[in-house]
C-alpha cells in the first residue's frame, strides 16, 4: 500500500492535516466493549479524507485502488461493533460533508449518507410535516448513511420493526471499489447486500427511505415495582394497535436510580422504568391502558414538565444511550444485544434473570418482529473476565435467546454467526481487492472459519497513543 | 306513545312527509340475513325527522321523551344487523344535516355524526393530507356515526385493529334520553357506554377520532392457486412491518369468477384471490415479497391499469361488500362474522374449510388484534334453512372460530352473547324510559334472558306494504 501516493493524488480534497483528528476520526464507539477495547485501542487510519459528492468519493476509491490503500468509510462514528475502525489503517473516508437532503415526498425523501438524523428530520418536518420511521438513539449526531450500514433498528422499531425488513429501505445508490468504479442503484432483494455491511463491499452514496408522519411525541417515564410487571406493561402497551408508539423501553432496577442521575431523585432503587414516546393524539388511549395498572405510576410527561432539572429526550435513555449512561457511573459495565422471540417474552426474560440478575440487569426494547412485538434486550453487564462473559452469552442461549455480540468486531459475530452469501457474493464483485473495510467480513479472509473461538484478523494494525 | 302530539311539537323541523320516505328510511340492509329479512320485512316508523343541529336532536329526544315514542337513530342506515330498524316504531332520527367537519388537527379530527366517510376523508386530505385509520367498505355512503354507533372495524384494521381498540375513538358528545336531556363528553373508559351500543343508551353529537396519513394507495388485485397459500400470503403480507397495507383481503375460490363480474374475464373459477391497499412507498417492498411467492400473480394494479372495464375500488370488494356483490348474483347467498384467533390462523381456516367449502365459501380479511395479524371471516354462506344456519355456526364454534352472528338484531346475539354491563348500566342512567332503539338490548328488556334460543323482540311491530 502506498499512502503517499494516493495523498498525492487526493491533494485537492479535503484532507484531514492534524494527527490528532486522524486518531480521532479513526474511533468509533467501540470501547462500550472492554473486549473490543482491549482488541482495538490503537487502531489508526493513515490519512483521513472528507470528499464532498459522488464525484469526489469514486476519486477516493480510484486512487486507493491503484495503490492497494485500503479504505473504512464511516458517518459519525457512533457505531459500537467497531464498525468503523480501520483495522488494516489506510484511509478512512468520511462522508460529513455529503448530507443533502435531495428530494421529500409523500412517504419518502432522498437523501445523502452525511446528514445526521436530527437534521434529516428537522428537513423533512419543515418540507412535509414527516419524519424518518426510526433512528438510533444518537439521532443527534450519527449520521443516515451510518444507520443503514451499520444499524439494525432504533426508536420507532416499536412501530415499524427492523431496517432490514422488507420495506423500510427503499433503494440505496452504490459505488464499487474497482480500477473503474461503477455507479449501481440497489432495490428490493439487492439491499441486502450493502445495508448493515459495514460498508466491506460498496460505499452508499444515496438513500432512499420511507417517511411517517412526524408528531409531538409525548415523552413519559413510568415506574413499577416489580420487574415482570414493567415488561408485561410494556409488551401489552404495544400490543394496543390504536395506541401509536414509538418508543418502549424497560430498565430493570436499580438501573434508574443508580445510572441515570437526572431521575434518581425521582424513584427508588427498586423503582422499574419505563420510556415511552406516545403521540399526542394517542394520549387519551394510553392514559385508559394505564388506568387499568393501579400499580403504575407516571414520574415524568414532557407535557406536563415539574421537574427541577428536566432529564432531556427520553429516547437517549433507550437503545445504547442505556449503556453509555450506566459506563459513565460504573466503568465496568457493557451489554449484551439480545432478542427474546418466544410466545411470551415476558417469562423468557423472567428465566433469564433468575439466572443472572443483578450481574446482568435487563434493559428491554419492544421491537416489532414478523408483525408481533418482541422484546430486543441491550442488557447490562458487569464485566469481570472474557471467559465469564463467553458463559454469560452461553447462558442465554441455552434459554432460546439469541445474542448479536457486540463484543465482536466482525458482521457475522456481530450478527446471526454465519455467512450471508449475498454480501459475501457482492463483495467478490464490487471489492475484487478485499480493499473496503478489511477485516469485518470473516467469510472473505477465512472462508472456512469454525466460529468456536472470537476471529482475529490477522492484519490487524495498532499504533501506540502518543 | 302520542306520534300526533310529537308529529305538531317538531313541526318546524325537518319531518319527512312521504310516506313511501318514511318506509326507505325506517330500513337498512338487515336483509342481507335471510333470517333477519323473515323476521324485520314491515318495521316501520311512525316519523322521521332529521335535525340540523345538538338543539334540534335535544328537542326531538325531550318531545319523544315526553309523549313516550321510541327514537331509533341513523346515518345512512348501511348495517347489516338492523342496527338502525325501529322495532317498535315510533320516531327514526336521521342524522343527515349533521355532517360538519370541525376540526382538523394533526392525528385528529373533530367531526359531526353525520358526515359521510368519503366527505370526511376528502375534508382532511384536503386540510391536512391526512385520512381516517379505518373505515367500512360503504365509505361513500355510510356515516362515521353510523361507523362509530354500530360498527367494528373495516378497512384500516389491517394497521389500526379494531374500532372499539384503545386509541382509535377519542371522545364522545353523547346527549341522553330524558325530560331535560343532559350532554355528556365521554373519553378513555367511557366510551365503550356508547361506541357500538346502536344508540341504545345516548345519542352520539359529536366525534372525535385519529387521523393517519392519507396517501395514494395503490389498489391490487393478485391470484394464486391454493387456497392455503393465498391465506398464508395475506398473512405474511401483513406481518411484514416495514410495509404499509391498509387492506388484505383473501376470497375462496370459485368467489372472483362467480360472483366478481368485472374480475371474472381476468380469473378462472379456481383462482384464489387476494385485494389490496399498498402505500406507494411500500411498493417496492410489496414487489419483493411478491417475487419470493413464486406462484402469486397480480392480475391488477391501479397505477398500470389496463383492463377495458376497470373494476372500481377494490375496497368495495372487500368487507361486507363481499357478500353483497355475492347476493346480487345469488340470491340464496348470506355470510357470517366469524373471529380466527389461533396462533396460526391458516390452519384453523382450513379445518373449517374441509369440514364446510363449498357451501361455505372463505372471504377473510386481515386485521390486527392484541398487536398481531389475524383473520376475521365474513364467509359466504348459501343459506339452506334456519336449522343448517345455526348448525354451520355450531360447526365453527367448535373449531375455535368465534362468531359475530349477523342473523341476529340485538348487540348480544351479534356480539359476544354476553350482557355488556357498561352498557346496560348507562341505559339505566341515560335512557329510563327505554326509548332509545327499543329491542337491541336484551338486558334491557330481559335480565335473565338464557341465549338458548333467537331473543325476540315482544313488542316488534311490522306493517304490511301498500
Amino acid at each position: 500500500m502506498n499512502i503517499d501516493a494516493v495523498r498525492d493524488a487526493l491533494s485537492h480534497l479535503d484532507l484531514e492535516k492534524s494527527k490528532a483528528a486522524i486518531r480521532a476520526k479513526s474511533r468509533d464507539f467501540f470501547w462500550y466493549s472492554p473486549v473490543l477495547k482491549d482488541r482495538l485501542d490503537g487502531v489508526e487510519a493513515d490519512l483521513v479524507v472528507s470528499p464532498r459528492s459522488e464525484a469526489e468519493v469514486i476519486e477516493v476509491l480510484k486512487a486507493c485502488y491503484a495503490h492497494d490503500v485500503p479504505v473504512t468509510t464511516r458517518g459519525a462514528g457512533t457505531g459500537n461493533y467497531g464498525q468503523a475502525m480501520p483495522l488494516a489503517g489506510g484511509c478512512v473516508m468520511h462522508l460529513q460533508h455529503m448530507n443533502a437532503v435531495r428530494e421529500v415526498h409523500p412517504g419518502r425523501v432522498i437523501v445523502e449518507p452525511g446528514c445526521l438524523l436530527k437534521d434529516l428530520d428537522a428537513e423533512c418536518k419543515a418540507q412535509s410535516g414527516q419524519e424518518i420511521r426510526m433512528f438510533s438513539s444518537t439521532w443527534a449526531t450519527a449520521t443516515i448513511g451510518g444507520f443503514i450500514a451499520g444499524g439494525s433498528g432504533g426508536v420507532g422499531s416499536v412501530h415499524w420493526g427492523n431496517l432490514r425488513d422488507l420495506g423500510n429501505i427503499i433503494r440505496l445508490r452504490v459505488v464499487t471499489m474497482e480500477a473503474e468504479p461503477r455507479i449501481l442503484e440497489f432495490r428490493g432483494e439487492e439491499l441486502a447486500r450493502v445495508s448493515h455491511a459495514y460498508g466491506t463491499n460498496g460505499i452508499i452514496t444515496e438513500i432512499e427511505i420511507p417517511l411517517a408522519p412526524a408528531y409531538d411525541w409525548v415523552e413519559l417515564f413510568v415506574t413499577l415495582d416489580d420487574f415482570p410487571s414493567a415488561s408485561r406493561f410494556a409488551l401489552d402497551l404495544a400490543r394496543e394497535s390504536g395506541i401509536l408508539s414509538k418508543l418502549v423501553s424497560v430498565y430493570e432496577a436499580p438501573t434508574a436510580h443508580s445510572y441515570f442521575p437526572r431521575i434518581q431523585p425521582h424513584v427508588t432503587p427498586g423503582s422499574q422504568l419505563i420510556g415511552l414516546m406516545i403521540a399526542p393524539h394517542s394520549m387519551d388511549g394510553f392514559e385508559t391502558f394505564l388506568a387499568r395498572r393501579g400499580d403504575a405510576k407516571v414520574i415524568w410527561n414532557s407535557q406536563v414538565g415539574g421537574w427541577d432539572r428536566q432529564p432531556g429526550t427520553v429516547f437517549e435513555y433507550g437503545w445504547n444511550h442505556t449503556t453509555l449512561r450506566a459506563l459513565r457511573v460504573d466503568p465496568s459495565i457493557t451489554y449484551l444485544q439480545v432478542r427474546y422471540g418466544e410466545a411470551d417474552p415476558v417469562e423468557q426474560v423472567e428465566r433469564i434473570r433468575a439466572r443472572l440478575s443483578p450481574e446482568v440487569l435487563q434493559h428491554l426494547e419492544v421491537l416489532r418482529d414478523a408483525g408481533r412485538p418482541i422484546f430486543a434486550g441491550l442488557s447490562l453487564v458487569k464485566f469481570t473476565t472474557e471467559d465469564r462473559l463467553n458463559e454469560i452469552v452461553e447462558i442465554h442461549e441455552s434459554e432460546g435467546a439469541m445474542i448479536f455480540n457486540p463484543h465482536r468486531y466482525t458482521l457475522e459475530e456481530g450478527g446471526r454467526q454465519r455467512v450471508d452469501d449475498r454480501q459475501l457474493a457482492f463483495k467478490r464483485e464490487a471489492d475484487p481487492k478485499g480493499l473496503l473495510n478489511p477485516g469485518k467480513m470473516i467469510s472473505w479472509d477465512q472462508p472456512a472459519w469454525s466460529y468456536d473461538r472470537m476471529y482475529a484478523f490477522d492484519r490487524l494494525r495498532r499504533v501506540a497513543a502518543e
